[in-house]
């Protein structure tokens, strides 16, 4: 809880309209869009990056603990309110002043509140868009403090590939502000600032602009479902895709058969593409694109896929099974339930893991040969980027089961897959979802002494104040 | 200078082969490839990462400045000593006993020692390369510490997009090994300390090793010179070649007429390619590639590049006056000979600058109506990656002119040509030169206080020691 003295010299600061008034109004700041709910002491909504500053700095002067909150949509309990009913949330959703298009510089410098849905609504009529593609739908400042990656990072890379600068408004008792918005693609001229920001969950600053590398939208697209020969043909695979498609190849996703299953029985509206009415065990969803229409003479992308694919196909290694060209549409309709549909199929404790792209097959098969005697009631329902080592190592226990209802059960599970993904096979334990205070404990576990002291130094001469939900150092 | 006592001791930690003997030897890593001589109290070749950091350790506890030295093909006085004599001189040439090629995760983990040329030898037989394309041939561990773009930025992005992981030797009183080594393209789990260490000048650490991104080579490339109907015609040609080919651009350079000229003049071998002898004021070098072989019933990739010059050529903005599609080899030789082109047409001064892209010819505009009245006897010869934003704006002046010869006139006029390019249009006065010696004064004229004071924080939280050319902070 705060003082009231303190609730209104804030008001006095962003202003009566910055602040969510009553309980409910601050429901929606509390709860994340998926898991997890806490306790707001306030909810402030300020407009601009000079009242992100006073706020800022009038929390830090009065030792208040903010956690700065963007679209909620994270899935690491980093965005809301821990339970103590102590901390400001500073909502970024009115931070949508600035939309500044530069078509000659192909880049976007916007304010940290719009949706990743909104930025590419408003430029399409460009030709142009945002390239990072997810399921959820997040704002862009905790698209950075996230550094979301999603399913086309194969071919675009993540958001901070994608960031040429930002502007960043410190926890200490100024709220100084750190302008680094470059429009420059290429300077050297000291250390790129902007990176200690990015994907590190607001611990070191609030991101309130952006100014970010557009690309233009692909205006051919082939799908095709895969079905490789065994989990030990996935990588030939992906290597003779990346070796005759280059650039054209936009997505290499892995799916187990146990998540289509699960999602399938949950979207009766989704056909089951596979014959026969069956599922195999691995399928890999794989997509090119090119950003012209095809001109005469030209074969279509659909035809350049099935070629490929009939060239692998014939290749010594043998590594497809089957293989299908379908309307993309249909195909990604599938993959984007999956996240849906795995919830439904009992308790879901989820991963989001990586690893060297050649260790992913080798991770699952030790899962599925370790998982029946270590934790007999869980199905592993995993997929997942393969083309750039990630994987949603979701699993699932029945909800009536002994499993669900264990208070320890989950803690266990959790220790043991990431001692296996991060000693074992030096992966992370966040590949994409970042820390959040759901991943601190693996923070802690899993980072060395000195990193941790350099993550100490550089919260001391940024960010001193209480910001954020994670402890670094 | 320093005690035989320390050279004895640093000899004793490296071993003797690894000491350079005599001044002759030293010779070599006293000078930089193309400008820049200082003198070395002495050089060290260490071949390991744990000799690295012991002879660092000593060297930080004894007070002694260290200055990391890789390819030495640098432009600002980066990695060679100063005048004192009392600089040692830590060379990266033996640090080349690792070279791991990772096929699976398209990666490899390679020690700084290795020079690009080196590199790319090797991995041409898997079908890969490291993508970043020089007229130099630099170490690793100098491209990273430059944070190097060259001529295919524009498609496969600079260094620090294709780097993943680290290791790097602090200079603290125990030569701290930081062992960033990650082989994973995602991993969200607290700072991404790398990018302190990158385009930072070896100022923070020393970088050992390193784990690259590899790319599949092109099988089909195709040129074209351009000839815009005008500066203002650039960029509607850059964006409509853009936005009709996409990843398949893969240059996008510019070159103006005086440049070319010059080249001409000194490289007789080269043909002029343009009709009736003359040289256009500005030309564009435009390259597309892709990874695969034309496959029946496909166009050749000159097919396409035609087409889509036909189509812009026709286009309401009018931006081509002329294009011609030719051969690579010949047209890249005349692009990678500019280089040395523009240094035999006088005394050459060399800007590395930056800009967002829709500024770069409005800057050279200024410049060609501001040069004649402030530096009349100056030559502008600028060419660059205008895809990227980057420009290397290089003037002449006569040898046995006044400018030539007066002491100051460098000074001057890089004064104001800085103070046009950062303070008029944001650009930056190294877009990827990086800062060394040689631009020290522009980034503690240009440098915010804070962000100096942040720099001071790092280097005191890493090497607190006197390593590299750069003062941070």
């Amino acid at each position: 809880m705060i003082d009231q003295e303190h609730i209104a010299a804030l008001a006095g600061i962003v202003g009566d309209k910055a602040i969510v008034p009553g309980n409910s109004g601050m429901a929606a700041y509390q709860s994340g869009a998926r898991y997890d709910e806490g306790r707001a002491a306030l909810v402030i909504r300020p407009q601009t990056t000079e009242d992100v500053s006073a706020a800022l700095g009038y929390c830090v002067r009065n030792g208040i603990a903010v956690i700065p909150q963007s679209g909620n949509t994270g899935l690491v309990s980093g965005s809301t309110p821990d339970a103590s009913g102590g901390q400001v949330v500073l909502s970024l959703d009115r931070m949508t002043q600035r939309f500044d298009i530069d078509l000659d510089n192909r880049t976007l410098h916007a304010g940290a509140g719009f949706r990743l849905s909104d930025v590419n609504g408003k430029l399409e009529k460009h030709g142009l868009f945002f390239p990072i593609d997810l399921g959820a739908d997040p704002r862009l400042g905790g698209m950075l403090a996230t550094n979301t990656g999603g399913s086309r990072f194969l071919k675009y890379g993540d958001v901070r590939r994608n960031t040429l600068g930002i502007k960043v408004v410190l926890a200490d008792e100024q709220g100084t502000i750190l302008d680094l918005t470059s429009q420059l693609r290429k300077n050297n001229t000291g250390i790129d600032w902007k990176q200690a920001f990015i994907g590190t969950s607001g611990a070191f600053g609030v991101i309130t602009e952006c100014v970010l590398n557009l690309e233009y939208l692909p205006k051919q697209v082939a799908t095709a479902y895969l079905v490789p020969s065994s989990g030990a043909h996935v990588m030939p695979l992906l290597r003779a895709m990346e070796d005759r498609l280059g650039a054209y190849l936009s997505a290499f996703e892995g799916i187990s058969g146990n998540a289509i299953a699960a999602t399938l029985d949950h979207v009766p509206s989704l056909r089951n593409p596979f014959q026969g009415g069956g599922v195999p065990d691995y399928v890999i969803l794989a997509e090119i694109s090119r950003t012209w229409e095809p001109r005469q003479g030209e074969q279509s992308l659909d035809s350049v896929l099935e070629a490929v694919l009939a060239e692998i196909w014939e290749t010594d290694e043998a590594p497809l099974a089957d293989a299908f060209v379908g309307p993309a549409h249909e195909m990604w309709a599938l993959r984007h339930a999956l996240s849906e549909g795995v919830k439904h199929a009992g308790k879901l404790i989820a991963f989001d893991l990586s690893f060297r792209r050649g260790d992913i097959m080798a991770f699952c098969d030790r899962m599925k040969s370790e998982m029946p005697k270590n934790f007999p009631e869980v199905t592993i329902r995993d997929f997942g980027h393969i083309g750039d080592g990630g994987v949603h190592f979701n699993l699932t226990v029945p909800k009536d089961s002994a499993s669900a209802t264990e208070p320890d059960f989950e803690r266990r599970l959790r220790d043991w897959v990431f001692a296996v993904a991060v000693d074992d096979f030096d992966g992370s334990f966040s590949a994409e979802h970042a820390i959040g205070r759901k991943n601190q404990i693996y923070y802690d576990l899993y980072t060395h002494q000195k990193i941790k002291d350099m993550a100490q130094g550089l919260k001391a001469m940024t960010s001193p104040g209480d910001l954020g939900s994670v402890r670094f150092g």
